[in-house]
This record gives C-alpha cells, structure tokens and sequence, in this order.
C-alpha cells in the first residue's frame, strides 16, 4: 500500500496539465483506475486509523470531542493514540504468516503503548509524527525517526530537510528501505505487506536533489516526480523479481491536495471543490489506483465508491482471512469489484471530528453540515477553498442542514456547485433513499473514546527509546495536561 | 478536422471523472495530446474564422468596436462575414487538388456574399448559424439547414430538436454525412479536406435517443457521449478503407465549456478558471488531439504552445502548399513538433474584441486587462466563473493592468489563482521578455475592417437560397440597420 499527501488531480491519468506522473500513468495502463475512491476523513492521522483498522475515526477514537466538528490529528504533544483494542491489519495478517513493514509517517501515536511494532508491524523506518520543524530541542524536540524499537536521529538534527532550497533525500532513503525489503522477502519466500506512507508532498515539501527545479509545477511538482519516479522503481523491481504477479499494490492518498499550501507546497484537486480538513470533495476523493498484473485487467476503470478502509478488508481476503467479527468494520472486500468487475452497493461516509458532515449515495451527496473554516481563521488568511465560493456551500460558519440536506449530483456537477431544487421529485427520490441509511448509520453507530482530546508538552519525543545510545536524549517539562486546541 | 464546443476538462483522457470518452481517449493514446492548446477567441465564430484563416480575429475581422473589449458573433442579423479578401484554407487546399467539405455550423455570416461554397468549400451539409430557436417564422425566422447552395429546411420546422427532452438525430445526420463522404473520396482517390463542426454540445444540447440517459453527467454528458461514439466511428471507417496512414486528423474545441450553461447544458475546464465568454484559461485551453497513424507517435504528449490557427498552417503543409506570404499569418506549421518532436517558441494572445487581454509567453501568462462579465449581467445571473472568484482578478468591472500586468505562473498555478508579487525578481525577469514580444505585437498589427458592429432583422434568414423549391420563404421586414449589442 502506498499512501501518501496527494489530490485526486495531481496525476497525469487524473488531468493534471503538466502530465508528470509517466509512472502512475502506467500503473494505471497496467491496472484498474478508481475515480470515485475516496479517504475516511479530510486528514492524515485518523485516515491513516481508518486505512489499518477498517473502520471509521469515529469508532476507532482518531477524533475529537473537544468542539463540534473539528478536524484533529497527532501532533507530538498529543496523549492518546491507537488503542490495544484495536485490531491492525498487520496484527491480523501475521497470523497467515506475512512478515509487516512500515515505512514512513506512522501517525496513530508516538507514545511507548502506540509504537507500530506493538500493533503488529515487524519493522519500521520513519518517523512518528510530520516532518515539521526545525525546532529548539529545548521549547520543541525535534522529531525522531526509528529504525524498528528505536531512535536513530532526528528530523533537521541528523535528517536534513533545506526549508530553503526544499531539499532533503528522505524520499530516496524511503525507496531504497522499500526495495531492501521486497528483496529480502522474496529472497527468503516469505509473504509480506509494505505500507509504504512516505510524506514528501506534505509541507513542508521537498525533493532530492536530482528532482529539484525538474518539474513545471515548482518544488511540490518536484516532489511528486521523485514519488511517481520511486514508484516505478518500486514496481519495476517486482517485475524483476518476478513477484509481481503475486504482489496486490494499492496507490492512494489520506486526503485531498492542501491547498492552503498552494501554489507552492500543495497539489491539485483537479475539478473538485476546496481541499484538505474539508468534506466537499477536494477534502476526500483521492486519486486511487490498483496494480496486479496477470489477474486485475490492464486499463480497468471503476466508479465503484471505495474508501482506505476497504484496504484493510481487501487485503484480509488476500490473505485469505475473515475480517474481525466482533466489531463493526466499515470496509468492504474489493476483490470481487477488480477481478470480477461488480460494482457494490455502499454509502460514503465524510466525517470531520465527531460529526457526519456528509453521505455519498450512488451519485447523490447530501451535505447534514457545511463548513470550511471559521471566519476568524479565514480572516487570518488560512483559506481550504482559495479562488473557490459557493454561496450557502463553502460556508464560515457551521451550518446545519439536518432537516433539508444541500443535495448534488456529482455526475453532472462534480465540483459541488449547483445544489439540487429541495422540491424537485428529484431531490424527494434520492432524500428518501439517503435518510433511510443515515438514519440506520447513526442508530448504530457506537463511537470510539475519543484520542485526540488531550495535549500536554511532557510527552512530546524528548527522549524516544535509543536516546540514551546516541546522546540525544532531552529534558521534558513537568506534565500540564490541557484540552487540545482545533481551530478547524 | 473535428471541431466543438467542449471543455479541457471534458475527456477522460484530461480527467473528467466519469470517463466517458473511450474513442477520444483511444485516439489520445493512438495519437499525441497537446495539454497547452489554445482557441483563438474565447466564443465561437472568431475561432471558426481564425481556424479557417490562420490569422488572429482582430485581423480578418471577425471582432466589433461597438464597445471595448466585448464578444461579437454571427446571429442571423449580423450584416458582416467573412470578407473576400481573406483565404481561407478550403480555398489554398483547392490548388493542391483537395475536395473540401463543412458539415455542420459555418459561422462566418450567412448572408449570400459569405456562403462556404464562394469561400473554397465544394460541399456543404449544416447551417449558418447557431441552432437556437423555436423561432416564430414572423418576427425572427428559424435557421435553415444548407446542403451545397441551397437550404433544405429549417432547425425545428424540418429538422426536429425536442428542448423538453433534448432529443435531436442531427450528431447522426452529420456522422453519416462524414461517413459518406469520406468513403467517396476514397473510392475516387480523391484528397480531401473535411471540416466537422458540429455542435451538439452547444446549449440547446441534444443528443440521439439511443445516447439519451445514458452519461453520469446528464443531458451534457450524453451529448458528449454521442460525439465520442461518433469519432471512434469516423476513425475506423478510416481504418477499415485503409487510409488511415494517409488522413491526419486533429480533434479540438472553438471556445471553453460554457459555465453559465452548467449543469444541464455545459461541460468541464478542469482545473482552469471560469468559462466560455472570458480569457481565464477555462475560456480559451482546449482539449486537442492530433491523429495520424504511422506518422505521429502512439501516446505522444505534447507541451508545444499550439493554437486553432495552427491548424490553417499545418494544414497547407500536409498539402505541400506555403501559407499567404501577402499578410500576417499567425498560425505556425505543428508538423516539426509531431512528427519530430520539436517545441517552437510562441505566444499565446487572448483576445476579447479589439483589446488584447492577455498574452502567455512559456509558462508564464499576463493579464494587461480582467473581466468577467459586468456588474449588470452579473446580477441578472450571467455567470461566467460560477463557483470561483479570485480577488482582483474575475473582476466585474473591465480593469486594466497595462503598466503592471497580473501574472500567473501556469505550471504552479495553473488555475490563475495567485498572481505574483510585483516586487519579485521571477515577475520582473519574465515581463521583461514579456513586454518586449506585446510591444512588438502591438506595433506590427493591422487591424482588419470589423464585421460585428451592425445587425439588421432585414437580412435574417428570411429567404435563404432554394427557399421558393420548398416553399419556404418568408417576408423580411423593412432594413434597420443598427449597432449591434454585445453585453459580454
């Protein structure tokens, strides 16, 4: 699985005018192409629970409840994290014997009780939290990348990343400890599952230095060079092994381009409205491609609505697993929908903190709420939908909209601009059908205890396991537990 | 040559996300896509009139003065068309031996003087102007339908389009007119020239029963749906003749998408800002693909700033024939780039009526003058840009930038989202080249006699040629010639 900070619109197969991505290009020729594929929320850290749990943030605690519909994520001070009782897909694959790996961004927690390889990950090279920084050491730690239980450097300190120039080779490390592993594997025949969470379209953005001033997209374009070229690399090197007839590769993105870092850090959501911490559909539809030659047809195109979290079912079934039973799993298998080209019945769900914004029903997507952000932050010039307005859509305040949803018809307006007359017969035939599965959604719907509430600075990464080693350990201040603050 | 009104964002292949064009995206990966192809105007008959010409509106004419910066046409009471003096490029192919024929909508005035069949064509199945109506036959006359000199009906009267369910057979009419034609150039070894303008994606859009539903993207789509269907068939009947190696054939757009149109009845720019009617990108980058088995490469891509023109001037060099050495010619000859590619240096110029809005030299695109639409129009909900608005730039109100133009960084922005700084040394080294290619521009150009200014319901199409055969004619009122209004 290869997951990452891109818009559905940033690839060349998905209309990007630059047309970079030849790799991706041709990962989609040789594999099937998923248009309307989208993320479990509008940012990383609780799509990134969603994709190893199956299952919403609002059942497996990736949320907040500290204010309505706030979007929340792990910063390093953050207390919670991924619960033991959460059932990951690495967990679960283990018991067919597959060897797991992570490489990149973990992002479900950076405390001791949260470290990957205690969720079923065997090794790990990455970092706990974003790339951010640089930073003191002495207000702010900076972040510590692991190999597998362990520290071995620091983000800025030991990891270089030029917010200047933009440079840093994170990504080519990032591919190299991929291509490592699949030869490894394949050398002692042993299954494995790679989830390969890279950052490097993620502000702040960089490239390596053979990748910079390449692009006609400036350095996010650069970026995304280096990852459609690392991917081809990538599959290249199954192809060499001769395993890739045998390997299920998956391409898609936590959410949306975050077009408050654009024109330069951020990408595009092609035709869609606003972006990232948003549910309109730049926020959450992804770009999404499936790669397994010999059994998914070449150039397949599907309009089956899917979501990360169908990963975590797919690649059960791969395995030839059942998906936990004592649970609710918002994943479905989408084996039959590549192999078989069935198309299967489901709502999307667009969520943002503790509130349904939104459902996506066949092509119909009611709006319960509509936000962007606050005026305030607006006003401070944080804009999700720059050079974008829908008048009563992309509104500054939360709006609700639970007795009269704003409806669209994402086939003759993809962009979510012209909401459907509320007396149309139109608008009463998809209101019927989609109340009734809102209504079953939220009936049952048990939610998780919510992780991203509390913040204190005393558990930021001072002194991560293998400090000691390498003489980078740091004084924490005294514990001050406080609300989280989410101002989106 | 195939030639319509649909929008950059309107094909699978540049990323419309219900992929619904599988012939046009098969010609895209058989051919090369141009991603950087521009319309010579942002509305319809300027384009067709440059298209034809290889010269720039505001030199053969098709432009008015009435007002600044406004977009003319030809509506059944314009006085003007296209004038003798100018040759088109039927005209130029006749002396290399071609047969040449429109099918569809000619648009460069439908007064006798202007008939395709005096300007180089030797056949004609379509109609002068746009397929609005039901007209009355009293105070404004429907448009007649032409074969060769002579009409053979009228648009609602003889040939019939349903507006209650968008139903019209004139794409299968057209196709088969194509069909036929081509296959009786074949059989007599003829070279030929044909010109396929059809319009079924211009509001009111229609479509054959058998595509009526059929699209995600409504009405729209299935029009869009029935043109695909028909290229895929022009392309293998010029396959299944065997001259496909021998036939180049170029499939772009006259203008935009019309947004004020959407949803029902306008299609998709992607990513690019505003519509039809504007010089944003979404009003002049068109889709385009160019097709020639054997000759250009399969799944060529192309960043070659091309143009409509171009096609005047490739055209001729396919048939061994220079263009016109006594003027101004602006389209440049594609072959280099096709066949070898080779990338020429070249503006682009928007213009919009006599004024020349903005100019992209490389990635790089100046505003010397924005506008939507005015105030007025606005509020009367003519809205060019719906759901976009970027401050300073989608102005209501004609404002110029002459001596500090706005510019836009296409590759990083290519949305026209996020203007430059003045003070930059990047904004100060590219208007450097810039000013130096306008200031040029400006001092060389002729400006042709305007053909748009005056209007007179005398010379509507009362009592078109072949009109007493049918019975037909009807009474002209009294000549009133007077300025024509153009609000846009």
């Amino acid at each position: 699985v290869l997951f990452l900070q891109m818009g559905w619109g940033d690839l060349g197969a998905f209309g990007e005018p630059s047309k970079e991505t030849p790799n991706l290009d041709q990962m989609a020729a040789e594999g099937m192409l998923f248009l309307d594929f989208y993320t479990a929320n509008p940012l990383c850290s609780p799509s990134r629970a969603a994709l190893l749990t199956g299952r919403l943030p609002i059942r497996n605690g990736f949320y907040t409840t500290n204010a309505h519909a706030r979007n929340a994520y792990t910063p390093q001070d953050i207390v919670g994290g991924i619960q033991d009782s959460e059932l990951l897909l690495p967990e679960l694959l283990k018991k067919a014997g597959y060897i797991n790996k992570i490489i990149g961004k973990w992002h479900l927690g950076h405390r001791p009780q949260f470290h990957p390889l205690k969720h079923g990950f065997d090794e790990w090279f990455g970092s706990p939290n974003c790339h951010f920084g640089p930073y003191d050491n002495r207000e702010i730690p900076n972040i510590p990348v692991y190999r597998d239980w362990e520290m071995i450097g620091r983000y800025y300190d030991d990891f270089k990343i030029d917010l200047k120039t933009g440079e840093a080779n994170l990504t080519q490390l990032y591919l190299q400890e991929a291509l490592d592993f699949i030869s490894k594997q394949q050398a002692s025949q042993q299954p494995f599952f790679l989830y390969w969470a890279i950052d490097a379209t993620h502000a702040p953005v960089y490239a390596s230095k053979q990748f910079l001033g390449t692009s006609q997209r400036g350095l996010y374009g650069d970026a995304v060079r280096e990852i459609d070229d690392s991917i081809g690399k990538i599959l290249r090197h199954l192809q060499k092994l001769g395993i890739s007839e045998n390997t299920f590769v998956f391409f898609t993105s936590d959410n949306g381009a975050a077009l408050i870092s654009a024109p330069k850090q951020g990408g595009s959501n092609g035709p869609f409205l606003c972006g990232k911490q948003t549910t309109f559909e730049g926020g959450m539809r992804e770009p999404a491609i499936a790669w397994w030659p010999g059994h998914i047809p070449a150039g397949g195109v599907s309009h089956q609505l899917g979501n990360v979290m169908d990963l975590f079912t797919t690649s059960l079934s791969l395995a030839g697993l059942e998906p936990p039973s004592d649970r609710q799993i918002d994943g479905i298998d989408l084996l039959p929908v590549m192999l078989q080209g069935k198309l299967i019945d489901r709502p999307i769900f667009y969520y943002r903190g503790n509130e349904m914004m939104a459902v996506r029903v066949g092509l119909y997507k009611a709006h319960y709420w509509t936000w962007s952000n606050s005026w305030e932050e607006y006003g401070k010039g944080t804009d999700f939908c720059p050079g974008q307005s829908v008048s009563g859509v992309t509104t500054h305040t939360q709006e609700e909209h639970t007795y009269l949803p704003l409806l669209f018809h994402l086939g003759r307006d993809p962009g979510e601009k012209f909401p459907l007359s509320f007396a149309s017969e139109e608008y009463q035939h998809a209101m019927e059908r989609i109340s009734g599965i809102v209504q079953q959604h939220k009936d049952t719907l048990v939610p998780g205890e919510p992780q991203l509430n509390v913040c204190d600075s005393a558990i930021m990464n001072w002194s991560p396991p293998g400090c000691e080693k390498l003489g980078k350990c740091l004084k924490a201040p005294e514990s001050d537990p406080k609300k989280c603050s989410w101002p989106h």
